[in-house]
């Protein structure tokens, strides 16, 4: 436990968090899961474990208390101008989302498009992080109380006060197709003392499955020191209405396992000759309208490192990016996998393939990612 | 006009296209406008050079002979298999276009989703580009013609021929912003004998205004030998009927100037030091379903070579690719760029910036994409 925390707290995302008072709590929450779970988490037993989706529809929802949240299915378009037009024969808000689960859920659908599908002809995780980002900014942003459209509510933009995501899972169970229509579920519920967890489910609409699960952690940043926050009590009064304990990914599935750090030495040794290392810098087109590199963009970077048979011959199954520092434009970054043989199913010990992926910066050799992907082949 | 055809017919996308009887005819359509401009297209009087958003809506229309494309505003939904969903309340027609104008226009409109927005929070040229595209090709999909979703015919498809665009000129007149709602309409004519042209208007949905305008060539290849190919009568009797003489920026606006060849030594000569020369690759994310570099990709190389200060200051109002050779994973590749000062407005001489770029391959310096582009200083 000891270890742990020292590691964990050896994060520096943001750069000038070490020497806060805030250091030890955040980063007990930018962790999730580990030993530190059932302190962390108030988890239902009903949706502890379970392993199946019946257990995302069963939970029960908490009331809503003075939060107005529109109208059930009544959403107004935010964020944007073009909320309606007379002229138009388009519905334009069947293009948008919807409060479901008495309002704790917001749903939206998309039509997954020519240009969101790779070179196997589905959607590639860059797509499916991008939509789960869109529908979560849609959730706040119809939720009443968005402000400024990123994410933030009202009482943060008031604090200069912006989210920021220290980890995410993605696991996909399918892939969806071009033209395909996916519909994304998402809730939020409390992490810890300073944290909010995100979670997504994808169904394929037209056979109601369940293709992905993703779950998520955001802790508070100060948009103009860059320092972790606190999460103020305004705000909580914000977002604590919406909050319901439910589990997208059973927490028992939840990869909380440390993820190792990767070196010139580690990586040499644990793959024996498999490591690719890529130098790449971000581009213009890869920053937000934060002016930094949108979290989405770092999976492109990984996935230059991985090799390109694995990249042909295998899906990838689960994805775990755990975000460490911050990244700019001006930055050289390095891209360093590592992979072993791992067991994805019970009945072959060799099925599948874990990598571990470290974005660092060239100059420095801080690191901005960790991450640890699970790769099947295809059938 | 000989040394226009020489020029012309150095051209060699596909790469094997320099020997073959068909080279000069399809040199001549590779390049519309130019000298050679009235004798390859069909202009009417009506839409050509009037220079404003009423011609476009006033030409006539065809009529449509013998092919079956459903029911106006009955979209079927194609491609992908999720078109109906008992259980779901979203009507997803909803997502997709339609036929208008006696079906010789497909309209489709799109939310502009937060991941499409760039550093000045406004929907990216690859965005416009993405959204063009997949217009296209749900025009073709739904028009009864399509047959593997990627824009090809049922004729096409028999024959192993695929589009190919050779040529494509976007210009912005004002960019969108994230939750805008934009409809974009399309619509092909023919472009010589063996070409294609299609066409883009997009508008603000709030405002109606048309706010992007966009033009692109077409001819056909075979997907197995990567030569082009004369349009075969099956498939000409295919896309007749779709086929309306109107233009989308006015024959007079058509960017149909060369694009200058850069070298090494005009690079340096013309910039004075303003070259930026970057070097690539592509990455996996950048390959489309073909395994081949997707078009829209070569826009972020391209900007890539753009001084950071005229990325950042400037608006980008209009770009012209001219794709001239295929590129693939394997591929290094070497971005550059020179500028100039121009007049973009009568009151203002030096009031913008035009570039013209290169993207070569770096091991032989085989040309890949020339394109030209104009930024306006931002208000």
């Amino acid at each position: 436990m000891a270890l742990m925390n020292r590691d964990l707290c050896s994060l520096h995302y943001p750069i000038n968090l070490s020497n806060t008072e805030l250091q030890v709590k955040e980063c007990r929450i930018l962790k999730f899961g580990c030993n530190g779970k059932k302190k962390l988490m108030s988890v239902k037993a009903s949706a502890s474990g379970t392993g199946n989706s019946k257990s995302i529809d069963t939970i029960n929802g908490k009331k809503i208390n003075g939060v107005h949240v529109g109208q059930r299915g009544n959403v107004v378009i935010e964020p944007g101008s073009s909320s309606s037009s007379s002229s138009s024969s388009v519905n334009h808000s069947y293009m948008l989302g919807n409060f479901v689960d008495e309002r704790f859920v917001y749903r939206q659908s998309f039509v997954i498009r020519s240009y969101e599908i790779g070179p196997d002809k589905t959607a590639t995780m860059e797509t499916i992080m991008n939509l789960l980002q869109e529908t979560a900014l849609n959730h706040v942003a119809n939720s009443g109380v968005g402000s400024n459209g990123f994410g933030a509510t009202r009482e943060m933009s008031l604090r200069k006060l912006i989210w920021v995501v220290t980890r995410i899972q993605i696991k996909v169970e399918q892939y969806s197709s071009w033209g395909d229509v996916v519909e994304i579920d998402t809730w939020v519920d409390a992490s810890g003392k300073n944290g909010m967890r995100r979670d997504w489910i994808i169904r394929d609409s037209n056979t109601r499955n369940i293709i992905t699960k993703a779950t998520s952690i955001w802790v508070i940043m100060n948009r103009e020191t860059r320092k972790l926050s606190k999460i103020p009590e305004q705000v909580k009064a914000e977002v604590r209405p919406f909050y319901i304990n439910k589990f997208a990914i059973p927490t028992a599935q939840i990869d909380s396992e440390k993820i190792e750090k990767l070196n010139d030495e580690t990586a040499q040794i644990i793959t024996s000759g498999l490591a690719v290392r890529r130098i790449m810098h971000p581009r213009w087109s890869d920053m937000d309208a934060n002016q930094h590199v949108n979290n989405v963009k770092y999976i492109g970077w990984i996935l230059e490192s991985v090799p390109i048979n694995v990249l042909e011959d295998c899906n990838l199954m689960s994805l775990t990016l755990e975000y460490r520092r911050e990244c700019q434009l001006s930055n050289v970054l390095q891209s360093m996998t590592t992979m072993r043989e791992i067991a994805t199913s019970e009945s072959d010990k060799n099925s599948g393939m874990e990598c571990t992926h470290l974005i660092r910066m060239e100059a420095d050799q801080a690191e901005v990612v960790r991450a640890r992907s699970i790769w099947q082949p295809k059938q």
